[in-house]
């Protein structure tokens, strides 16, 4: 039994047993009374009692990243999105605890050592891989309260947010191929994360459907992979004329290797950025992008693992689509 | 009393002390006696020692950012700092409690909240300020332990974490006044933190010294400010031909202007980046940076906040010297 079943009983939030048990304040007295009677009625026990009244007061939502330090700081989505998630849990006191951890196995070990001491309030899961074995931990009996960031159809009934990559990819798709672009490469992010998969499979079939060229080249989201890819494919035997790339450093990347080979953007080239950022006005030209409000996803995200913690139903909540936004980088082709 | 004194007075670490109090594994039987009779002798009560033993329970460290949110993840920098912090704690199974908050009278609040409420075994205080309340904070009697990743000067006698801004920013004007740059500018950051003052202080010095005319214009670190305050430079009366920026995106998005301005760079004009990463390996042409570890900055201060945890003297600790990568946006004037 935790206080979740107390609460439950009782028709109070979480929060009210919490103040209720432990005999704070912020709750009215009608209500402290009502919770102490279920409480004693279900045969609350002082040692569970202390056990998940620490539970319910970590104030403090945890999520685990498994990805190269020395390469984290290159995208600033994270940062976005943990700045988003902040602005939302410092309303209520919340904190994040981050770790980085060089592996899913390192991450799966940590998500079970917060589980077990209950080190965290809740959990949000990100970079979803296909059949994660992060979200069968996290539907577990006493699992934490956990928010799956990714497609619904990767979180295992938890609670989703997520934004719809495949419109937003081919859309993107049909707009260059209405500029009149036949060749296109997509320049992906990692093979295992299951939102590149999605992105993959919409590129895949638009280009299909429009009866284009698509081309796919596969990256680990660094500028460097993103500056060889471009290269290698402006210089081989049949090079695309548009190019659309995982993230915004990658197609800054390769908008400078389209300078050096003496290439006109978008005169010769297009060139659209996912996701949006400051750095993508900033080039010459400013870089077409999949804009997408990163920081208020961040907040969306954690407004519902506050719902989850509350006791809220599991549901998938789609977040804002990333639209197009068109800068410099895109055009038809000259001539 | 804390179980600190018993570590000291048992001459074993507080970890030590923790596991012997708790009943846990991890310290042999001999230790685990005498720390029970140091504890008996010093009349340990098992409340006080349920709370201490929660203070060296939490396995975390603190770290707030007064920053604005949406600005937060243009640079690179804090990324990688936290990267490198949590290569280190991870080894000791530590993670990061994160706050970003919108000012410094929040941050304060937070850290007084974390103190009274022992929410975290340690302290990371960043972008210090002259004067700084949050040093204040930290030397007051019952404060956690602390590292200042600052200059020493503003550390309160705190351990702090250091790297020489001003010798760093003097061997870069020198090195331009070699080139034979005599009008300088330096695209400054948020002028309220301290290690803008001392770059701030450095480049005057350096450029009177060399008998060099040096420019200061402030920003607040966005590639937008950068843009605009390298525009109004280079279009103004006497533009410099040499210019110093305080971060990578700044300098990416003067880079960007000066393009759009007809300019040659080197030729016409010289950049400098501070910190280097790897958005200035891929620009046209690539830009010359200061160039410092901060992955590895980031471990050297985690180090150095266990080393206090566990009851080391405060000290002050440099650690490597930022140094001029040298690429493509620096050389001699054409002509």
């Amino acid at each position: 039994m935790t206080i979740n079943d107390i609460a439950a009983r009782a028709g109070v939030s979480i929060s009210a047993v919490s103040f209720a048990l432990n005999g704070r304040k912020g709750v009215s007295d009608q209500t402290r009374a009502r919770v102490l009677q279920v409480a004693d009625e279900m045969g609350w026990a002082p040692s569970s009692a202390a056990r998940s009244l620490a539970e319910a007061k970590t104030e403090t939502f945890g999520l685990v990243l498994a990805r190269d330090p020395h390469n984290l700081g290159v995208e600033s989505f994270y940062m976005r999105f943990f700045a988003g998630l902040e602005l939302e849990m410092s309303i209520r006191g919340y904190g994040l605890l981050l770790q980085v951890v060089p592996s899913v196995e390192a991450e799966l070990a940590k998500l079970a050592k917060w589980r077990n001491s209950r080190s965290v309030d809740g959990i949000i899961l990100v970079d979803l891989h296909v059949e994660d074995p992060r979200v069968a931990l996290a539907t577990q009996p006493g699992a934490l309260p956990t928010v799956v960031v990714g497609d619904p159809s990767l979180a295992g009934g938890l609670t989703s947010v997520w934004t719809d990559d495949a419109e937003s990819m081919r859309s993107a798709v049909r707009y260059l191929a209405d500029l009149g672009h036949r060749r296109i490469a997509r320049v992906a992010g990692l093979a295992a994360l299951a939102h590149t998969s999605i992105r993959d499979a919409a590129f895949a079939d638009e280009t299909r459907a429009l009866g284009i060229h698509g081309e796919l080249v596969r990256t680990d989201y660094t500028p460097q992979q993103g500056a060889e890819c471009t290269r290698a494919a402006l210089t081989g035997a049949e090079p695309p004329t548009a190019l659309i790339y995982d993230n915004d450093v990658m197609a800054m990347a390769g908008l400078t290797v389209a300078h050096e080979l003496g290439l006109d953007v978008p005169g010769d080239l297009s060139m659209i950025a996912w996701d949006d950022s400051v750095l993508c006005e900033h080039t010459l030209p400013s870089l077409t992008a999949l804009s997408h409000d990163v920081v208020a996803f961040g907040s969306h995200v954690a407004r519902r693992l506050f719902a989850v913690v509350d006791g809220a139903e599991p549901g998938a909540f789609l977040d804002s689509t990333p639209s197009l936004r068109v800068r410099g980088s895109t055009g038809p082709l000259r001539g």
